[in-house]
């Protein structure tokens, strides 16, 4: 797919980050230090729902070493009962999710912090606050948080007009649904639930924050959006953005865990409060029991077809976790699920619950994974009960150029089918399981992609090379993508370009790294700056000339005069250019703020072989292949990284990794040792089938990747574990004790074994 | 002058950085500090002038502790004979400057340098270094220099075909000078000398430069320019600028010292071979030998007058101390002495001498005091001659719009006669001194002032604040100016402006903050990026409203539509269109880059009281006022800053500051005890006469302001002197030995006392 006449690219260049991400040099939030620097560490509740009558701070403050006290009456008052949405974020809950105001809502939810000269004696001074509590009886799963006599979370928040946990709700209609299951020859219905699973980035949060007397503040932490973090924290300490500047750590994984703070508000009230820069660092189980896993759910999916496999109907309810405060991902899960479909009639329904949790934040494709894990699963059902290949049924029914979708767009031009045609054909799908209990199970999934605002700016140095800097963090190898498309555009090496990512006061806003808009959007951005760049080039060696500027063209990293005046003039590069710039106007550079468009969808089909072993319950992953429509793969290894990690996520949250929570309503599981995410020796290769329908609206072709290969996964496993079985599993995880009570429930396969 | 209707241009705001720096917490470049950070110390050389035959390391290498050695060796090879002008640099001096390479060139010039775990292991390694040399005779005087049998610093440097110390020579020429002498009534002339001095910032120079494996490079450190220390360690590293980030620290004083470099490319060496980020600060005595001070000089000037006070030939001839390599400010001294006047017919020469020092360094106006010495000092002879005040001779003679300078240009409107014509008025020049050897003395004086390269970055924060970037050091407090400009600008709160310096990284090239240009430069760039944002806010507006932006007019911080719109929508402040920036087409901002031109030079007159001791010599300053044409005062308070700052120097330079070298070639006084600056007590409050003349080719009108008022200060001391004593003397500094020698010469003074 790739032009040949691309130098750059679609090649993959060695990653500017690389050289100090492997040698450790790379600063991390937690690697930030500063002279006088003090340590704060967060009293957490001890209870899951509770009053707060009243914090005392007093024995704390008096401790030897204690610096500053924080409670949530430090912050700007956002009432609890007044939406506030800024953004994506409702000011209201991000306030009282970093430090409780009127109740405590889960185990470890914050309710002050102190700031000390080391942070023994900040946790010693936590547990000297006094904090008296109406205890109040507690929900965690969904059934019971939306129970009748359920414990209300929110004495304002009403459903039907009586108080309730259901926070809001969600529809997509797209024609009739009622009379699209009257034509079904065949209607499949099955409830499915899944677990809340953490982002499971390595960085834990961590910041240092340093205020000035007159407010000037000064933030390094790690993050998925250093505009985000000034953003937050200038809503909820008062001081104005101008006087913020937010500087981007390194950052140690995100997954959509890190587009919210936790931390750098509460520092910033205690470096104002102590006159020191205060560094807050949290520890695994703090990230565990406080920081979003994504949602817990639970759906009903129903899909009717004809007998030729021509889906007439789908229909699903999707209940999902928002943890303590509102805002769960149901757009993703009803949004997403029946998306790779041209399906006339459909009827998607999300539920938004409370319950005392952890308040849930973004993972990855915030809820699609739930909706596709329903549909999907489903579908594989569909499939077995009109003895249709899997995959041929869905590419019968596969959403193209011109389908109008449930969720609102009308495709342009996309990838699906030829995802599912790849996979059709791929060795892989042809080479058939001979071993006992093996099984293939193949699953579909879309992600929406975001553009949104980003700022670039491109600079030439004097000596001839090229910064880039733009103002999202790098977690998935942006930096050398950029680096390659600007090579390409002004046709000059990939070492002559340095790619930074700017602080919040060197360049232009730019929204998060999330929604797999970055490269889309900085490309755009950086695509524009350089268009500029190599106009004024072009300007600049016309007026050496004494031409017209439309008389130059600039190929190759060079200007060359055109017509009556090629011969007359020799070509100059761009560090010629460079080193006569002062004579010739000044500095040469150009920059572009932009909020983007066109992002458009990216669809991804994935094909699972695994293995079981009926005696431990345990389900090895053998093969497993992700075809995925990328648009246009400006490096392809990062496209790859970005492939293999979402697969890798998706088969952890399809066989092991789950909240466990006690009767106290306290997580029992809050470590990587309890918590198991998959380890390198749990995988095999995962295989990459790349696909390149360019993005029709964007510059280079580019279409968001890095959400969709987590998608399909929890239902590709459980769909080869029904190949693998013959049995419907429709509760994740898949794990060793719940595939050994699906077994022993199931009479003919322990007949079989 | 200050326009009534401005609300923050001319006003005294409270400096955006003025929090941090008076209560400490501004980080200085010896501030940085960087986890791993090893030390660095310089071997400098015993003798004045040698040839270095052999540097062994060995010793060195092998001490514990020492991780890296570098010599001139590792630098990139500039030969000594070719020229290598890069910017207003010749790389040949920089690099041996930095490193001796063939000879040392003065006592304590820089050798090699080691990198330790500490600062006294460091020391220690240095001593073991090894250096073979062929000692050589030195010449530390001009006229040791320019003797027949002077030893010769560099074999290849050639005047009249011969070896010699005359590194180069400038002449400027109008009319022809013999024909004026020949119609004078009256010709004086005299010879002076003067005593290098030096810049005297309170900050040594410090840096940590840190160097990853892949040669990606991050400086910290004090400069007048961050571009500039990324141009001089890239280009004698070999690292391309685009891998260099040069953080600027803040300042802690320049003057012209710090416009260059003597640390940063020899630490990156020192990172580069450790691995390990390196730090380097000198010790004030390091600073006084081996950094720059300004020219020594002599000179000699020749006026001619006819009796009613016309000028009709001026001519002089000035040599200056380039230090050990070549390149002394006789630009300054020799274009800037007559620039005050209107005189038909110039001749002004300059002598560029090398000698056994240390390099020469901009020094505030660089030369153009020592020109303005010589010339202002004849002029009050020869008012005394002609029987006329010295300033009225001076307005005779002023120049103004349409005068042809001998350097070169033709004036726009410019305001040197009115700083005479203020002098004149004004309550100190007609209030008479009584006290016995109490005298008054005046003088004008002259700056270029340069525009040149600066970039700017203006961008609107989401809740409607501003962020302006730009690439300059803020030295003399031009962030709280180019805050004032903004905030007129765009009719908002100055506090709702932030003023930020950004690194080469995130901002466009910038030059030097020196010459002073930064807020002229920086002014025009900022205007251009805030009138696009203007610009860009009333296109947000229009598209609110669904008019045409031809429709919308910005004034007072908001966007109102105008005509037959202006009823129909209420205005829209920056607050509401920053928060409707996303759905209006994205973030809000501009930058601009560009090479700026229209400085124009800037003018002063001073009026100096003294009263001399005549038992000890001690000349004490009564009273002093600055009369500036400071074109704009956009921040009154930084302009005053910079004319009290300036007197206060040349006060220095007149009276104490002085190089004392033995016979062995050794600087006798490396240190503030004994190299003797004037301190508070030393000066009364020194008063200014703002007078603003707009600069017509700017958009606020600026000139620079910072240079100037060095200029005429040791001659307004002098001619005091003289109306104080009847003594003209012409070698300063007018310090009590040289004082007291001068009255013990003078018979009737010794009567009249």
């Amino acid at each position: 797919m790739n032009d040949q006449s691309n130098k750059w690219i679609g090649k993959r260049t060695v990653r500017p980050d690389g050289a100090d991400k492997v040698t450790g040099r790379a600063a991390y939030a937690a690697d930030a230090t500063m002279p006088g620097m003090i340590w704060a560490k967060v009293l957490r509740s001890p209870h899951p729902h509770a009053t707060i009558k009243s914090i005392d701070t007093s024995k704390a403050e008096a401790l030897p070493g204690v610096k500053a006290v924080a409670t949530a009456a430090d912050f700007v008052d956002f009432p609890v009962d007044t939406p506030v949405p800024l953004g994506i974020q409702d000011m209201r809950w991000m306030s009282r999710n970093m430090l409780a105001k009127e109740k405590v809502l889960f185990h470890g939810h914050p309710i002050a912090a102190v700031a000390a000269i080391n942070e023994e004696i900040a946790a010693e001074a936590c547990a000297l606050i006094e904090v008296e509590y109406d205890v109040l009886p507690f929900a965690i799963e969904i059934d019971d948080a939306i129970a009748k006599d359920a414990p209300i979370l929110h004495d304002f928040m009403k459903f039907d007009g009586k108080p309730s946990n259901i926070a809001g709700t969600l529809e997509h209609t797209l024609g009739d649904v009622d009379a699209g299951f009257a034509e079904a020859d065949v209607v499949i219905e099955r409830s499915f639930t899944t677990k809340p699973v953490h982002q499971g980035y390595i960085e834990t949060h961590a910041c240092v924050v340093s205020v000035a007397p007159d407010n000037r503040t000064t933030i390094w932490s790690s993050s998925q959006g250093q505009f985000m973090v000034r953003a937050m924290t200038a809503y909820l300490t008062g001081i104005p953005q101008s006087n913020i500047k937010a500087i981007p750590a390194e950052i140690g994984g995100g997954f959509g865990g890190k587009t919210i703070v936790y931390l750098e508000p509460v520092a910033t009230i205690l470096s104002k409060k102590s006159g020191r820069p205060v560094k807050m660092v949290m520890t695994r189980e703090e990230v565990m029991r406080a920081t979003g896993p994504t949602s817990g759910s639970k759906s009903t999916v129903k899909i009717g077809a004809k007998k030729d496999g021509t889906i007439v109907a789908g229909q699903g309810t999707f209940y999902l976790q928002a943890g303590c405060l509102p805002g769960s991902p149901i757009r993703g899960a009803a949004g997403c699920a029946f998306a790779p479909y041209d399906i006339k009639n459909v009827h998607s329904f999300g539920y938004d619950v409370v319950s005392n949790r952890s308040k849930v934040a973004a993972y990855r494709a915030p809820g699609a994974p739930i909706g596709a894990f329903a549909v999907e699963s489903v579908l594989d059902e569909l499939a077995v009960e009109l003895g249709m290949d899997p995959l041929k049924l869905r590419l019968k029914n596969a959403a193209k150029e011109g389908t109008k979708a449930a969720h609102g767009p009308t495709y342009p031009r996309i990838g699906y089918a030829e995802t599912v045609e790849a996979a059709l054909k791929s060795e892989h799908y042809n080479t058939p399981l001979t071993g006992k209990f093996q099984g293939r199970g193949v699953a579909s999934g879309y992600w929406f992609n975001a553009g949104g605002e980003s700022s670039a700016q491109v600079n030439i140095t004097e000596d001839g090379n090229v910064v880039v800097t733009t103002g999202h963090p790098d977690i998935g190898g942006s930096r050398a993508s950029i680096a390659n498309i600007t090579a390409e555009l002004l046709g000059i090496n990939y070492d002559q370009v340095s790619v930074q990512i700017g602080d919040t006061a060197s360049i232009g806003y730019s929204n998060l790294t999330g929604g797999s808009r970055v490269l889309f959007a900085s490309a755009m951005v950086v695509t524009e700056s350089t268009e500029q760049v190599i106009e004024q080039l072009k300007g600049r060696a016309a007026k050496i000339w004494g031409i017209d500027p439309s008389q130059v063209v600039w190929e190759g990293g060079e200007a060359r005069p055109m017509g009556e005046h090629s011969a007359n003039f020799p070509s100059m590069s761009l560090e010629e250019l460079a080193a006569k710039a002062n004579a010739t106007g000044g500095p040469i550079g150009a920059g572009s703020q932009s909020n983007t468009v066109g992002a458009e969808g990216g669809f991804a089909t994935h094909v699972c072989d695994v293995e079981v072993d009926v005696d431990l319950g345990i389900v090895r992953v053998l093969r497993y292949t992700c075809f995925q429509d990328v648009g246009r793969a400006i490096h392809p290894s990062y496209v790859e990284g970005q492939l293999q990690g979402g697969v890798a996520q998706g088969i952890g949250w399809a066989l092991n990794e789950e909240y466990i929570y006690n009767k106290k309503g306290q997580v029992d599981n809050p470590g990587f040792l309890d918590y198991r995410m998959p380890v390198c020796s749990d995988l095999p290769m995962l295989d990459c089938g790349i696909i390149e329908i360019p993005n029709p609206k964007h510059p280079q072709g580019v279409r968001g990747v890095g959400e969709v290969p987590l998608v399909p996964g929890p239902a590709a496993v459980r769909n080869a574990v029904h190949d693998a079985l013959g049995i419907w599993i429709d509760d994740l995880p898949l794990s060793p004790p719940n595939v050994l009570a699906a077994i022993d429930a199931n009479s003919s396969l322990q007949a079989a074994e």
